[in-house]
């Protein structure tokens, strides 16, 4: 019961923190953040041997305890992965500071002059899995748009994520950014998670990067407001005139450039008057690759594959899995994607612009794309520079969550005395 | 049992509806949509009789069940009120359409036109108690913006809510707007609320108009994002420097101009250099106009007032009721409204160029003022033609809640054939 409580007061402890750190990054200018961002990354860099020290105890403890290969390859951090974090703390450092920018201004009749201005959200509280570089790409965002973050890792990475911090913070410091902008929860204490989701009175919103069982649990349990993605259910469809040799290069791409991120291909969507032009074609380019099919009963009709259930429709394999449907129309399409996607990223291929139009205005989610791979949905290509996650809120934001995103507005009035009675 | 059931499931069936409703809005032009908002109007004067007659068995019943002289004063439809509602909907459809606005337009250095669009957010639901104009305001500024609504109103006002939402979808419907873009839930039974806030799948948004009561039971209860405020404990500071004359007519503003809305003061702090110069006329001018002063200690001193407690310092009075703190500083004065506040309008008086910029930067509310009332913080007066609510979150939208602020964005990708490998 003690550490219950104790849990409870050090987490509403580093959420006072956090505040105050908030109103003491307002008037921080984009010099001082991003001479801090740079130093950051010099510290990184010139910590590398006891970043990998602290990193093997994290892999040994995972090897240990029987973390898949995959999970272990995620958690590793080399020397190209240490100064992949460092450069990308410097490609923020030369990012526009959103914080400042006049979204809109007017004059009132009377005088007054309304300005809306973009400001730092306040306090971000990121809970994240596996990867350690998302200590430092997370706070450095959060830090270039003015925010005091409270970072969450994996117990797995617990040691790696506390280097990583503690190098952060002294380079913040060194640079002089107010303290507590940055703090880590040092505790691997499964229940600081909750509590953290209950700290609404500090945390502004609560960014989750990680597995679908986190984000679930999160958007259960969260009192705060949650910007993030559940499902990665992705479409591609292709129209009845799709080109032969592009449409089988978008499938390709979107299904096994990357199968286990949330922008790759789940679903494909085929009408029936090019079903048999080029299902066959798209089977042997992807079963050849190692990707099983699952399919409808008209895609079991025409190629070799297994039957896919009512539940594929909604499934998110992340894995070289690829259920496909056959339909009737556009309309058929568009509604299967409304009906069973995640309004993640879908897609159309076709050369009619009627279609392709329809497809863009009806789809309704946050990345639509006509003749292109759903694979680059990602700040980065997008040219945010850099992103803390992607949203399927249809609240605040859509899409990749960037610097942008990760600020707020506020209404600057300025006047001469003026009354409205 | 049976009832309950039947109430979830009449809810359930709202908000499949609505959903549907919200995709065949999706491609409804402007044109049509003012259309509408013309007819209406026009339905709504032309059964102006009508209206009257249902809001009379409203009024019965509030002056049966004791509704106190205010709340039957904001139920009652007179024919000005009427043709106001009217002309509301009139101005929406005068107001720039939102929707297919570009936010941002970029190329990828691979070729690909990456856009993103405003789009409406999907289906809104608008919970609000007693004045019936709602039911028309909101609907009307939801149809402009392309979004489907489910309408609550308080059971106070059901026979006029029913009217209105009557008129406005018989008009909405001889326009050519699809059906059900406006549904009214037509049972007093409070617990449709608690349905209406479970319907997560179906409602983006839900956005309360009334009081704290309600809007606390929303926030508590909804599994849907809310847009709202709960409370506005608005101040003005004095600053040592505060021209008498303006400081003067400003108090009188923002207190009794007209206490009962968000916007007006609750609390005035008073720098320690002012405070025997200021309070005096200060308290003379209030209290001649019947309004109660509560002060701090050092306020009890200099003028004839009632103690204030801590209490005192969180509380909406909504009344000619006001408490004053004098304080040391500038910087104290920033730290209370931080601290006390509910971040929704907050004013500084000062003729110093530094107080106000830091007053301003450092003030971390919604809409922060420079020698001007805080009873400007509206749609309208900051030139949004009107607003469905004022918003003291800090995520999707802060301050009036207006057309923009009822959509939400898209990234729209056009493409000829790229892939990322």
């Amino acid at each position: 019961m003690a550490t219950v409580v104790n849990l409870h007061e050090e987490l509403r402890e580093i959420g006072r923190r956090a505040r105050s750190a908030s109103h003491a990054l307002r008037p921080l200018t984009r010099g001082v953040k991003d001479q801090a961002l740079r130093t950051i990354a010099r510290r990184l860099r010139d910590n590398a041997a006891r970043l990998k020290g602290e990193n093997a105890k994290d892999l040994e403890h995972g090897r240990n305890s029987g973390l898949s290969s995959a999970l272990l390859d995620r958690l590793e951090l080399t020397d190209k992965r240490i100064e992949s974090m460092a450069k990308g703390l410097e490609v923020v450092a030369t990012l526009p500071d959103p914080v400042g920018d006049i979204l809109s201004q007017t004059v009132h009749p009377n005088g007054l002059r309304i300005a809306q201005i973009r400001q730092p959200i306040g306090v971000v509280g990121i809970i994240y899995e596996s990867r350690p570089n998302v200590t430092a790409d997370a706070a450095g965002l959060c830090l270039k748009s003015g925010n005091a973050c409270i970072l969450r890792g994996g117990s797995e990475a617990i040691h790696s994520n506390l280097a990583i911090a503690e190098l952060f913070i002294e380079g913040a410091r060194e640079a002089g950014v107010p303290d507590d902008a940055v703090q880590i929860i040092s505790t691997t204490d499964r229940a600081a998670v909750g509590e953290m989701l209950k700290l609404d009175e500090f945390i502004d919103v609560i960014v989750p990067r990680g597995g679908k069982g986190l984000i679930s649990r999160i958007l259960d349990e969260s009192r705060i407001p949650v910007v993030a993605h559940l499902d990665g259910v992705c479409h591609t469809y292709l129209h009845s005139d799709a080109d032969e040799a592009m449409a089988r290069q978008i499938v390709i791409d979107a299904k096994l450039q990357r199968p286990a991120v949330c922008n790759a291909m789940e679903t494909l969507l085929v009408h029936e008057q090019a079903a048999q032009r080029l299902l066959p074609l798209i089977a042997e380019d992807l079963q050849s690759r190692g990707c099983e099919l699952r399919g409808c009963e008209r895609t079991q009709a025409l190629i070799e594959c297994n039957p896919a259930t009512e539940e594929d429709w909604t499934t998110e394999y992340l894995d070289k899995i690829l259920s496909i449907k056959i339909v009737d129309s556009l309309d058929a399409a568009i509604a299967h994607i409304n009906e069973y996607g995640s309004h993640h990223s879908d897609a159309i291929v076709t050369e009619s612009y009627a279609a392709a139009e329809m497809f863009l205005d009806m789809v309704d989610s946050a990345t639509v794309y006509v003749n292109a791979s759903t694979r680059f949905t990602d700040g980065y290509q997008f040219g945010l520079g850099a992103e803390i996650g992607i949203s399927t809120n249809k609240l605040h934001c859509r899409g990749p969550m960037a610097l942008k995103e990760l600020t707020t507005a506020k209404y600057v009035i300025r006047g001469a005395g003026q009354t409205i009675g």
